[in-house]
């Protein structure tokens, strides 16, 4: 695969209050990506990792697998950032197919899917994932601190990180992605995973932020069998993970909160 | 204006842990937004006010002005509801014509806007606007919690109030909206105040969540002057509210920061 990214532009900017002082900001700028010319999407976004944006996306979003991606290319452009890549073209009428089959002339939405039938796409099963202890859960929830620089900065970004209890010394977040979106932060590190060759089912991913959705979609695509949070799921969130044998858990004011197919997590 | 709205459909579940407890979750769901037939785009959102949801979105996406807006329908489907709406044809062929404009074939994304072009969309400049003192911009950042009942039960929604300093012993928030999505809580505020008559530029909208560039450009679409959140803004909306006359300011650590325009707020 052809990889090529300019030179990596602002992720933050200082900004000048009305008293004087300055405080960093994230930087936020809106990805188009990009598959063999056309448009699938537009997000904003934090303009760091989006090779990691681009693959993850295309990946969550059902429209190819890893190894049929190549020449990804991350083009600054006046308005934004492209971020290309070239897909078979079974992919591209397949994706072709997928928008006439959806509902409405100028049908167009939820960050890229259209219609409601297809905001209720479903999900597939994942496999049997890992076991976790509730003190593991702890830590991976804990462990994701550290890997937040932009958050450290800014205060204003989500964070999704990969966690490997059975790393041995290194167990713990074997990867992190942030964005000032959290489905981005979500996208780049399930791309991220996929570049480094790790299985996103060896592991558990960790967020900052609130479950909804989109993140059990996303995840669940990317095969995850367990997913972490620090902030509480939507109803729809959990009867979706309910169904796709995924395990949900979440730390509220010091309590484990295990949502969905607790068999993962032991003296939860 | 005719408005049809059937039975609210339930806005929480109760959600079984597996430690016995049960925890009260925000509903989630696929609501579309239809202009004459045609879907303009679905988000994910809590499916309460959803006229007024309908009425801020079409409003701030700059579809149509209030007064165009026919024959609302709330429509309960399979897979989620649809916001129904009728405009006269000559904003549905506008529409039309600003989506033939948009780049990329199968151009989408966004949440609805397509091309890095649209993104970049210019917003209008606001008002004069109100005068606000700092103690207010504590007070109407304060008072919101107090109109957030579907976060006290859940801890799992944004909310965006309506401040007005002027009205005397009922000075303070006079209308909150609350969402799963922090975009969406804004447009139901927004369509909110327009069914209600009440100019947006008569007062400050106050919001829980982060700043972005789509909370800059939905508020400067409304023509609010002062746009008050407990998070940071990005950088792009700073700079955006900096082009469109808008007043940001945020509360962090006891800090008041105000980032553009300024003199709307004394003692800043």
């Amino acid at each position: 695969m052809t990889v090529h990214v300019p030179e990596r532009p602002g992720v933050t900017a200082l900004a000048q209050l009305s008293d004087g002082r300055s405080v960093a900001l994230p930087e936020e700028v809106p990805v188009a990506v990009v598959h063999n010319g056309s448009t699938l999407a537009v997000m904003m976004a934090t303009p760091a990792d989006l090779v990691d944006f681009a693959v993850g996306f295309t990946l969550t979003e059902g429209v190819a697998a890893f190894d049929e991606m190549s020449d990804i290319e991350i083009v600054p452009q006046e308005n934004g950032i492209e971020a290309r890549m070239w897909l078979p073209e079974a992919r591209i009428e397949a994706l072709a197919a997928r928008r006439r089959a959806m509902v409405g002339p100028v049908g167009c939405g939820l960050c890229g899917i259209d219609s409601l039938a297809e905001a209720a796409r479903k999900v597939p099963e994942v496999g049997p994932g890992i076991a976790l202890t509730g003190a593991q859960v702890t830590e991976a929830l804990e462990a994701l601190r550290a890997f937040q620089p932009l958050h450290d900065e800014t205060h204003a970004v989500h964070a999704a990180g990969f966690y490997l209890p059975d790393a041995g010394a290194d167990g713990g977040i074997v990867m992190a992605r942030e964005d000032v979106g959290r489905h981005n932060a979500l996208d780049k590190l399930i791309g991220g995973l996929a570049r480094a060759g790790i299985d996103p089912a060896s592991g558990a991913i960790v967020l900052t932020s609130r479950l909804s959705v989109e993140m059990v979609q996303k995840a669940a695509m990317a095969g995850v069998g367990t997913v972490l949070a620090v902030s509480q799921p939507t109803a729809h969130a959990v009867r979706l993970a309910e169904g796709a044998g995924m395990t949900l858990a979440t730390r509220s004011r010091g309590a484990l909160n295990v949502f969905t197919h607790a068999h993962r997590i032991s003296g939860a």
